[in-house]
């Protein structure tokens, strides 16, 4: 068989990271741009306009062209990751954090843009699941979860050998679970959602709760001497120094973490829990209490094989990897690796 | 090709269900013995002990020869739904409402017994699921989620038009998902767990707290006078006669559903949500209710389309339908109706 290169493009919330992928994942290019219209984190970051749009689409053409200049292969595809509910037929159908993506046509419209190339979208953290089922953590195994934690949480499922993708696309917006229906308040509406405790944001809240307790003052320290300006990073850097109190902080997300990822596991019983994105490397440090408090939170544990809980292997190229297969098989519902 | 026949068994806490189905769906018998060993409701509630397995097996064989008997075609598979976590080579490996069959291998003990034929186990609400996907309220859907609320609550997952089984076929254990992490204390050593609010169990509790709370005097007349005596089927029974207080307490028991169901729905993104098992009737008693907390629990819904809620069609006979099914496509893992 001839060999195959497809173009991968990760949209994040900052940057987008573009990748010529071949058939056995070896990246043979890379760009990397800013992406348009943002101006800080979070919700609504960006001007929600057509405008906004556009220049998404003038950036995701830019990096797509740099990469087919970039090396002397045909490229036969190309794959997008975005945040947000992408349904089955590519078009954004709700982004908050990409500017003026709701219920745009990317796929249609960037494929307008490349003469006609074959272009397939889908969510960033399914991109990045697939990635990691391809090449990374959860290779080889049929039923794995991961779930990307970042400023929220995203997630990607497979099931029996297949992408759980769903009804319309949508399948593992697992963020927004509520796991503590009296906890804090959600931008989303709701109120404990499994993200206000288990991702970047839900770290920074857990630590200022403890920082106003008196319970960090060298985290505090860290921030300023302002316990309303800790941040997540703050915790994990005082964590790594083996600062007691920010390691019982860590715990707190630990156990949140595991709590989300026990009910999950309850539900699709997977033999691999991959975890990726921003807090990668935070989570690590507290690996062995988030593996702890998983056993004793997964109903019937003892009469079950481990679950194993791993790191994602592939780093921030997961999700443009992830997305180059999504490109390869052209129809988002036959992707299967495995 | 020719008719094919195959038997399914249901194994409930008190009774066994047993049917002969044939390519249609069609029920051509139907046997019903008790469950041996039955002593109650709830977890232990028989005799824990390889005696107590022996007699199950003499049950669901002395089903398997009635049926039989009773039709004059060849019956080519027998399945069977049973309670617990069954393993994906039909080993019961957790079940606490089953006498003495935690870690033993209905399959091959009751195929022993019927001379070879056939034998396919798998867990009860996941055949439920299957039957309702085949010929009931799912049926024709690629993406489903099935839920049995009785004491307790089980479930099945449709995806992709494939059973989602997991790594060790213990998927669908969602009634021990945590979502109410200080919650009510639960069997199982967990706090919060869904089948603490949504399930027949769970309503008995709601319905005693409103009723100590003096809320609910007439469904207190109901249960002799005193509060503690309040059972979930006093709450229905009076609100099938419109009482208030009733219709109160039975939306708090659905708003606790709609919570889990949502939750599932953004994991899974399916088209469909059946509910069935004891609790069918009651929860149709307030579906508006369960319908409108679900679309303000679901994040993204407007960018959605209608996730359908619906009972269960088949009733008491869907795990015994599915469980022929299962029977029939001999490997658990091949079982794709739609």
């Amino acid at each position: 068989m001839a060999r195959q290169v497809t173009i991968g493009i990760d949209v994040g919330g900052t940057k987008m990271l573009g990748l010529a992928v071949d058939d056995e994942g070896v990246v043979l290019s890379e760009v990397r741009v800013p992406t348009p219209g943002h101006r800080g984190t979070g919700p609504a970051a960006g001007p929600a306009d057509a405008a906004g749009f556009e220049l998404v689409i003038d950036a995701l053409a830019t990096v797509t062209k740099q990469l087919r200049a970039s090396i002397d292969v045909e490229v036969s595809s190309v794959g997008v990751g975005a945040p947000g509910l992408v349904d089955n037929t590519g078009v954004l159908r709700y982004a908050p954090n990409l500017p003026g993506g709701t219920g745009l046509d990317i796929a249609g419209r960037l494929s307008e843009r490349l003469g006609g190339l074959r272009t397939v979208v889908d969510n960033d953290a399914t991109c990045a699941t697939v990635g990691e089922w391809a090449f990374g953590a959860a290779a080889g195994v049929s039923d794995a979860v991961m779930v990307t934690l970042g400023t929220g949480i995203g997630g990607g499922l497979i099931a029996g050998g297949h992408v759980v993708r769903g009804a319309s696309g949508f399948a593992g917006e697992i963020g927004h679970m509520v796991i503590d229906p009296t906890g804090p308040p959600c931008p989303c509406g709701r109120r404990g959602c499994w993200e206000r405790f288990a991702s970047g944001s839900g770290l920074g809240r857990l630590a200022r709760e403890a920082a106003h307790a008196g319970r960090l003052d060298e985290v505090v320290s860290l921030a300023g001497g302002d316990a309303e300006s800790v941040r997540g990073e703050h915790v994990t850097m005082a964590a790594r120094e083996g600062d007691p109190a920010a390691l019982v902080v860590l715990g707190e997300l630990g156990w949140w973490l595991a709590l989300g990822l026990s009910n999950l596991a309850l539900a699709l019983d997977p033999a691999v829990m991959v975890y990726g994105g921003g807090l990668l490397e935070t989570v690590t440090l507290v690996l062995d209490k988030v593996r702890a408090a998983f056993d004793e939170l997964l109903e019937g544990r003892i009469y079950r094989p481990e679950v194993k809980i791993l790191p994602a292997q592939l780093g921030e190229r997961a999700g443009a990897i992830g997305a180059a297969l999504v490109a390869r098989a052209g129809d988002r519902y036959r992707v299967d690796v495995a």
